[in-house]
């Protein structure tokens, strides 16, 4: 069977497109209030620019019962009329033993995402079960887009080399992954990190949130971030897509504005990229 | 308002009792096949005994959206028979912004969880959110019981003292602590950490996994872990009490005889623990 990884970029060589778009429904910024119905139009006006979606657990959580509904609805119909895009389950779970390999059940299993983002604090317990399930990835949070991931992620760690822990966590990602289903989040406001990080893992898939409202630079990260065939990074945007426009009416269309204009500065940037072309 | 850590040592020293039962209904080992029913019957026989029950999330999302129904009812149920035991969700959420506070609200406004376990990798911005429910709990993984724990929790931090990443992380545990409101998970398989981390932080509460089947001794970790008052400390147990007997009808009963015999050990435990008395 095909690897993730391999997946991924088939779907990103083919539609010339790294933008992943981040459905994260927030009921105090959706124009409209039914949540599924809010995801389908963002999907219908989008996915012919994507080659992911990323919809965070949080938010559905955060809207009870309900809101998981609205959840299965979308993902049915993201695979109804984009069903070559990947969908990328972000839920950051991290657990050991039985629970590890429930974890994984819902992720694969239940919710059928391609991917899914895992917390790996616990070390290779956490993510072995998920590895379980061929050709879904994993991507491991390394060093996440946040101001405060410098508390622990930035951590240099008492061997020779004084590697940051951040380091210890995709060397160890590189080394459990045989199958070619693990992938690493990098937050786009660290290009100094994506670039390190990328010339210690040539192959492995990034997935990359922070542009748009968390400050990230869409060409500085993409720069840092290619693999030798200019592709191997999924590009998330959430806010700055979803919520491009306040209007009922009108904010699929500024979505689909949103996503074209951030798929064509990847594209750009990816071919000013060393020896990279898209 | 009362903190979490003062409420559950309330709970603590009325009932004279450490333990914590862990709901985990895995179909492949229930003796019933209704979760709800399943967990309402293990609360009826044992909450007398307990200072808290902790459901694990990925149990539940395992089971899809029927499987949170069952949550859901097993939560009311324990408020109904039991109002005095806290719940602990065990979902080990960690994430950032907007999405922190999508699980922070997901934990204690939809599910009413009096306390729930979180994954600080992320920093200080994964935890602030939940501390803005004032009297709710939030125990940080620091040492987990696992034995993958070390990949990444050993490592020692290039620092004067060379203290180990989960010393590191308890360390900022306290720091954020300001309502009493935090405290730690600490796995029973590693007695030793858990002197360590009680010597330097004397007020956090612990929760405590991995007696029984993950193989950690009570005796020795009560001792290890307690506070000044010989309480600060919730062992948990889960398949050795959910599980105590495969039979339909009889396994109530054996997981009351299971959690009375925890109960026993952990009060014999810490009688003889310095200076201590449940």
């Amino acid at each position: 069977m095909e690897s993730f990884a391999a997946a991924l970029d088939a779907v990103s060589a083919k539609k010339k497109t790294m933008v992943c778009v981040g459905l994260d429904p927030d009921p105090r910024r959706m124009p409209i209030e039914d949540v599924a119905e809010f995801n389908k139009r963002i999907v219908d006006a989008t996915h012919p620019l994507v080659a992911a979606y990323k919809p965070q657990m949080a938010y559905y959580e955060a809207l009870g019962i309900p809101g998981l509904n609205a959840l299965e609805q979308t993902v049915r119909h993201i695979r109804d009329v984009a069903p070559e895009v990947m969908i990328v389950g972000d839920g950051k779970r991290g657990d050991m033993g039985s629970s590890a390999t429930a974890y994984a059940s819902a992720m694969f299993d239940v919710w059928d995402f391609d991917a899914t983002t895992v917390n790996a604090y616990q070390g290779s317990d956490t993510v072995e079960p998920f590895l379980q399930y061929p050709g879904r990835g994993v991507f491991i949070l390394c060093r996440t887009s946040n101001p405060s991931s410098r508390d622990f992620q930035d951590l240099r760690v008492d061997e020779e080399e004084k590697p940051q822990l951040f380091e210890k966590v995709a060397e160890a990602a590189e080394r459990w992954d045989i199958g070619g289903n693990i992938g690493l989040v990098i937050g786009a406001t660290f290009p100094m990190e994506l670039r390190l990080l990328r010339a210690d893992h040539q192959t492995m898939p990034f997935l990359v949130p922070g542009v748009g409202a968390q400050g990230g630079d869409v060409i500085k990260a993409v720069k840092a971030g290619v693999d030798g065939n200019g592709r191997g990074m999924l590009i998330n945007s959430s806010r700055g897509i979803i919520y491009a426009s306040d209007h009922p009416k009108d904010y699929p269309r500024y979505a689909k504005i949103a996503a074209t204009s951030l798929r064509q500065q990847i594209n750009v940037a990816t071919e000013a990229a060393p020896g990279a072309a898209l």
